[in-house]
């Protein structure tokens, strides 16, 4: 089975990549659609999912944690527990259903003993800054610097939700068999090699 | 012009692999020929400058330097120099000549103005091992335990050796396009989705 995870900076293209490679291999690609179904199964508001899902505990309650309690400490505990337990669940139902790409949510960790092929997907900043300017969600007109902090800021939430689940560091080679640098480069002109690595990596 | 510059781990295969890439694409590859042009160039015995070219300057008279001088060190510093600068001057050369696999001595900084595209080769350490012990050279005999002291130790020295050359870290992934973990792999197998990427890396 062919089993396929993209960690990535944010701005790198990482998403974009694992779209366009699922098309390619013919296979599907789950991203935020995990999010929505943690959503719909939980019945938990989606944003707050979303918060939890890729956030650390401490960063998802950046106004109630330390300042004033919207609920108790131990509720909350609990509430991030059920999501982080609930995302597992799918992603393991995700994968356990054949082929497919799964896109960020630790699934390189989760799915280990599946034996995925984990890929991890970077940029130098000026090409993330770059990627994420054209990329603005209507209305939003953020400087290149205060972009530059965003992508600083979600990766290191990215580190930190990593550490819940793996003594690997976020982002060291080292957890994953191939890293690409998209740093200038068009995403679909990486596909193709992308495709026969992935065919003759899972052929033995 | 496709320059395609290989670091590696000791024991990750990158050897094989550039020379496998090399001859897929129909391109020389340079190894440790480069070493023996300096020495002929030089007139420097072979051996020595093997020695200088991979290490520190410190790393390469583990005897002369801090104990007893058999040249005087500015007369050693001298020859390094002169040693770095004929292997800079050697390398540039070939990548002038055209199309090429270049593995090890830093090709990737010294060649930075010519636009190479920077393979990283890695594996995890029972990997390394298990290809140094099937590699090893008649009456090598060492252990396990001694082959991992061995690549760390040459590791380092590869370490200290980019230093010279450029701020950013050996075997970071963000000095290099693409980092390849070899571990478990037959570097055979991982050679036509390689090609397929350098072709599209320079069709542009």
């Amino acid at each position: 089975m062919k089993i396929i995870t993209i960690s990535r900076e944010f701005g790198s293209g990482g998403r974009e990549l694992g779209k366009r490679l699922a098309d390619a291999l013919g296979i599907p690609c789950y991203d935020h659609e995990i999010i929505e179904m943690i959503a719909k199964e939980n019945g938990f508001d989606e944003r707050y999912v979303a918060n939890v899902s890729e956030k650390s505990i401490e960063a998802a309650y950046p106004l109630t944690i330390g300042h004033r309690f919207a609920m108790p400490p131990m509720q909350i505990m609990d509430q991030s527990i059920r999501v982080a337990t609930a995302q597992r669940k799918i992603i393991e139902n995700f994968a356990e259903q054949g082929d497919c790409v799964i896109v960020g949510r630790c699934a390189d960790v989760i799915l280990a003993d599946m034996k995925p092929l984990n890929l991890f997907v970077y940029a130098d900043m000026p090409s993330k800054v770059q990627r994420c300017m054209e990329r603005a969600p209507e209305g939003e007109n953020l400087t290149a610097n205060e972009l530059e902090r965003k992508i600083k800021q979600i990766d290191k939430q990215r580190t930190q939700h990593h550490q819940m689940y793996s003594d690997t560091k976020w982002g060291n080679k080292e957890g994953y068999h191939l890293c690409i640098n998209t740093s200038g480069k068009e995403i679909k002109k990486l596909i193709p090699a992308l495709v026969q690595f992935v065919n003759d990596w899972f052929d033995e």
